[in-house]
């Protein structure tokens, strides 16, 4: 058994992340770390691990971080760059589930966190964790860095019509929905069921955190620097992401249906639909799977494509847990199986 | 007092619109019709209803229709367009918040609904019933067309842009979310809770009947021919839509709040909000109201328009009030200025 | 114009009053304040009171509260108590919405509130803010203590039973579900609609602070002490209470239906349905009515009221207003008379 | 492997169960019937099934059903009744998730669900298939009626009480509510998005059909006739039961918290909680756990017993794999060891 530890769990990544974890076949949770609730049974914060494990909190400078074989961060952003220097030297590999080291650029990041990054050095070697992109990185990886909700959604879903170079490089647009998950587990009025239910609304119109990791991204897959006009919207539910994605075609005759279905032909968490059909983010719900499909709205110059991903699965736990099984040589799709609910 | 009908208010316009007129200071319903509920008491099938009127449901071919001043149809598309000439020929005024007259072009109408119409010759006189395009001519209508739900955020968010000549023709994308009682009160599988909460989906990709009417709506705008891709989307709550608009600047210059502030300065019922704030469906539920916002993110070439409304009261019912102000010669608020609830 | 103000409008009893006051036709809101809020503009932080309102908090200090003619308290418990006592000196009339002078017994208050009270000796004076039992004091009241949402429902779900001595005394059960704006405008973590959403759950079964309060109630409808097993649930809403009673009639000859209609048949907003149909928090939302039905199952020896409020509006807010209407001479339905909206 | 059939699998419970069988180790889904989707791809239904199986429904007159091991029904009442016979003839096992075979009085039955029984004579062989009642019989039964939704939570919350005989048998009062997924994946107004949110109402005070079958369960806990006043009520949620339950103590001084604790000590699926803590729905979604809470409001008389499950997995589909595992010997928590998902 892999001995893995979980810093900061206390949020809704990390509690997926234990959902999954803890029916792992092959790995071992040793050490779940919270500053905050540090003495505490897990399942006493989350009455549904009841019966599931007997793990108490412990602090986040417990040295049995170090005899782990891989600890994940569930942290919010500006945690992990402190620590995870000493963890890659204790031999310890580490798969961060914050924002800490997915931009290339040290600089980039402080311009859109506000203060220095604090291990500028490893920046340009963490393995941008989209296993899509990056499978053969991560498996040799001591530092992936796992890639946010949005830019998952937004990169997938354009990346068949980028690499075949179907679509010019301007405009692109991204107008995205994600459940209130998305805001995490804080106290926060906009966040309360009598301020998000009932409500739909655009929010960072003006400059999202999640874009110039989707542009760095996206300028990888189309070999050349790209913009994207991206809007978010919070829409009243629980999980999920559905991202709505417009570009133009450069030349009218290519049969989108057929590249998509090819591109992702032996992706086992990539799901393209039938022509005809659309994603929906109940069918995708706690589950580490993406729906895609594509459409040419009357046969016009402008391609649409849809994708919906839960955003704590695809977006952020289950796409950890797909890059350890790769950083670990074990099948993919290990631990990752569950059937969605329906309803 | 002015003597209104409504012909079908068996679904979610009727009822609203009965919220509406009950309440209205100068009207008087006179006769409500269904062929299905004839005889019920209204506040039978609608108890919130109950205390507030002792009518009963009639037949749709109710003699008492054509002894009133103003007939409002709120049924599905296919059935005004049978009943409205005998009205019109009564000397009764017509407000129809179904689709049946809202193209000019009976050709283009048949097309998208798959039958022909009944009443072509009348298509080119109905007045389009949106206020803030077509005001004066509502005042002297006989018959109006009041607008689709998405064809009224759409129009009042791209009209500035669109009237200033600043934004290019192509391309022009919307992406809007609508509430499930856009898709009315009939036992569908889809509109059940068990389907549409937690679920976030587009549908009519391929091309939504909606896409006409926007389309020729956004041509007189532009003066010329306009193509739009519209994508909507189901959202997981009652009521509400919120279109979020993209188009390309021709100039970076503009200043895109002030043209907006100023371009509706004096419409009583579109709400451009200070830069910065985003519109959202809950501050707009179950009011006349629309709110709009521009965004030029990072000071590129797209502008991003969001556009909020009720889709039961401005994207209908209330629209259709406003209209018959109008046509009264009666203030254009009157009975329209409720405020929306909280939470 | 009746001159009013407002103490501590930021909370969802504040914003409803001041839906309901801002249209009332024969009150002018004077002053609203709030500590954390002092200079902000109303529509500020209640977006759906743009266009409805110019007014500003102003400080709780403001001296323009003693130049009203009445005052509402829309505070927390713990603050109406300290300053009550420099309004009535300065013949202004209170309504407080709070819990502070609900319960006759200072030392009982006491004891549920864990502190002293601030102004034990107005405890006896104020007039318990239920029209249906006591329009009469209402009318000449200079304080009257609002009900709790709670004990409204189930006061008027119990009362005709307890007049008429159709029950016995003991066991009485209250198995109520309320929305979750009853927790209030705060960020707190149970009510992230992340948590509260897909969620039905008990809470204070060993003991609400409402439960004193009915049981007074209670006991003088009954004439004579009263005990009440009383389970508050949480329900996945943003607004409206069920309370479903049981108590065991004396005779099961009694016609539960004819009594209840016969008790309430002249009040306002006390709706009893038809035998057989159901209340609904939906039916009443943002309405002032109580819908009340009583059902004897089987014809055994339990019987069953159900009543249904909007804890906002006739269990807060609402309730308020038919106070203020009754303390001011006016029509006691004034202001109150919107239809609830569907869906 | 075991060969495993479902009859019906186009509702609520169909789906769930294919989310449980589709995964469990021992057992494989060999036949899926349904007359409406005969030749459909289960998956095309249900899209949350992609990539998990390649099963196309078959007609239920399909000759495989009869080659199965065990043949579970997943359909409404009146269809087991009528093909049970010939299953059991040819020594196949059957477990019926409907109410054909919960009651051991067919005259009963045909008196609530209003027409005769088809296979009377099997009502009292059937075994009532609540493993926590039932264990031993249910493993060598040939036929299990699998319990309802509301008797199952009913029963759980009662039993400790009623098997101590701590409590008078009258009055009992079960005052339930449950997600809208109970109605059924049918396109019934009343379980749209557009009516059952934001709505809290009782229903079936005056009878509904599950008050036989839990008067009769605890009957026979008690050993005595019972009688039960049985209020369910519709919660604005997919999934979930809350029961809430009040009965009279004989004694004030049973310690019911260490007789909740000690009854239920070795069930694998009834989690009674610490004292002071509430179940949640929302904490055993899709997962077969029953968590319950006891409580004596201020040390009266009076107990309240709280109960919460997942209406389709412990009410349905997951204590019918339960069963199932008995049935065949298997370790009882086989295929049922899931985390609930949080949020």
């Amino acid at each position: 058994m892999v001995k893995v530890g979980i810093i900061g769990a206390t949020g809704y990544t990390g509690v997926e992340l234990l959902r999954l974890l803890l029916k792992h076949p092959d790995v071992s949770v040793q050490v779940v770390t919270s500053r905050t609730e540090n003495g505490r049974r897990l399942d006493a914060l989350f009455p549904t691990l009841r019966g599931h494990t007997e793990l108490v909190f412990t602090d986040p400078d417990s040295p049995d971080l170090l005899a782990c074989d891989l600890v994940f961060f569930a942290t919010p952003h500006n945690v992990a760059m402190r620590s995870v220097p000493q963890l890659l030297d204790a031999g310890v590999r580490v798969i961060d589930l914050s924002a800490d080291y997915r931009l290339l650029d040290p600089e980039l990041w402080s311009q859109w966190y506000g203060e220095p990054h604090a291990s500028p050095g490893l920046c340009a070697n963490a393995v941008y964790g989209l296993p899509e992109v990056n499978r053969a990185a991560i498996a040799g990886a001591s530092l992936v860095a796992c890639p946010g909700c949005y830019p998952t959604a937004v990169q997938l879903g354009f990346m068949p019509l980028l690499k075949a170079g179907a679509v010019e490089l301007q405009p692109l647009m991204a107008s995205c929905a994600s459940g209130v998950s998305g805001a995490g587990r804080q106290g926060k009025i906009p966040s309360l069921l009598t301020e998000a239910s009932e409500s739909f609304r655009a929010y960072g119109v003006g400059g999202h955190r999640h874009l110039p990791e989707i542009e760095q991204g996206l300028g990888q897959l189309a070999g050349a620097p790209v913009q994207l006009t991206f809007v978010p919207h919070l829409a009243p539910m629980n999980r999920g992401i559905l991202a709505t994605l417009f570009a133009q075609l450069k030349e009218q005759t290519v049969d989108c249906q057929a590249l998509f279905d090819a591109y992702y032909d032996e992706e086992p968490f990539v799901d393209v639909l039938p022509a005809g059909e659309q994603p929906d983010t109940r069918y995708v719900r706690c589950n580490n799977r993406c729906q895609l499909s594509v459409t040419v709205p009357q046969g016009r110059n402008t391609v649409v494509v849809t994708a919906a991903i839960d955003n704590l699965t695809k977006g952020a736990s289950g796409q950890a847990v797909q890059a350890m099984n790769i950083m670990l040589g074990l099948p993919e799709s290990r631990g990752l199986e569950l059937i969605s609910v329906t309803p």
